[in-house]
């Protein structure tokens, strides 16, 4: 189960497949808002995104999904995220709300990119770990954990510019404009790691 | 495994009892910080407090333990939070740090009272669920949920002064002044509901 960042809306994964919302401004009588369904085995868990606008549920069916819940009472389901062979154990949405990570029983984390409520394209797979994974956590910075039946924890580094820099210091010094002119005619200069 | 609220450590629960402190400014070269012992079966949750400064851990041993991290390098130990009477599954703190709650497989949620890095007096013993707890959360504002293998998720007030409110609206009038000087001479006038 998981708090809306408002604390107003709580949603439950059960067992019975299905997502349920909550009003619970009152704690003495939570009121019903919304059940969603799609989801063809138990849920695992649900996580809110950081502004509260997009709620993700894994399940033991192996799909991740996401519903707009923008208001609570009508959540809206966007795509559903497919490509786990195994159940989605655990969700994480980075500081920016704009990556989801997914850890699965069948042993790869993968990363969805759901800007703007549309995941977009296939997710990038992390791959590592020799056992199920049952948890993953992303902190401030990017900085992604995930945590494995095969006992280890792995780090991974999702900042993009980030990589890139380390890719390009350990690679040749970038093309100079002549190289550029003389390899890649016709193409206007734009060095890789410009 | 848990970021703290900086980013720059990573607390990991493991199977061997331990806990363990990283420093993951680079994630590409985890260093360790500390290994932190005490638990006599495997650590099932960790948990940092809002501001970072307290680490709460949870045991199959139905201890939850607590360290002071403001140096991740050398965390202190704080009294044990003893009482549950099987594995502590999950912790949660409120949004103030001020309150710890633990849910427990003896079904029920504790609330300890954490404030000044010491806890104090008994905790209070929040039960009705007829099965495991293995979720607790906190939400804004004070509410607590518990997720058990009943089927049930449990909502509490963990507002004291919202409830004393309550309690009071349900109470007699309060005790007139007069009233007060008859049945409690020689005390001063301090009616419970004021």
């Amino acid at each position: 189960m998981a708090f809306a960042p408002d604390g107003d809306t709580l949603a439950t994964a059960g067992a019975d497949r299905t997502v349920r919302l909550w009003n619970v401004t009152d704690p003495r009588g939570p009121l019903p808002l919304a059940t969603l369904t799609g989801h063809s085995n138990a849920v695992n868990d649900v996580t809110f995104a950081p502004r509260g606008d997009i709620l993700a549920s894994a399940g033991f069916d192996g799909t991740a999904r996401l519903w707009k819940v923008t208001d609570p009472r009508r959540p809206l389901p966007l795509p559903t995220l497919t490509g786990h062979t195994n159940a989605v154990a655990d969700l994480s949405f980075a500081p920016d709300g704009r990556t989801l990570a997914s850890g699965s029983f069948d042993g790869t984390v993968r990363l969805w990119q759901v800007a703007g409520a549309h995941p977009t394209g296939a997710p990038a797979v992390l791959s590592g770990h020799t056992d199920r994974v049952y948890a993953v956590a992303f902190g401030q910075d990017g900085a992604l954990a995930s945590g494995s039946v095969d006992a280890t924890v792995r780090l991974w580094d999702t900042d993009h510019e980030r990589v890139a820099g380390r890719v390009c210091a350990l690679a040749h010094p970038r093309l100079t404009r002549a190289q550029w002119a003389r390899h890649i005619p016709g193409v206007p200069y734009r060095p890789p790691c410009g």
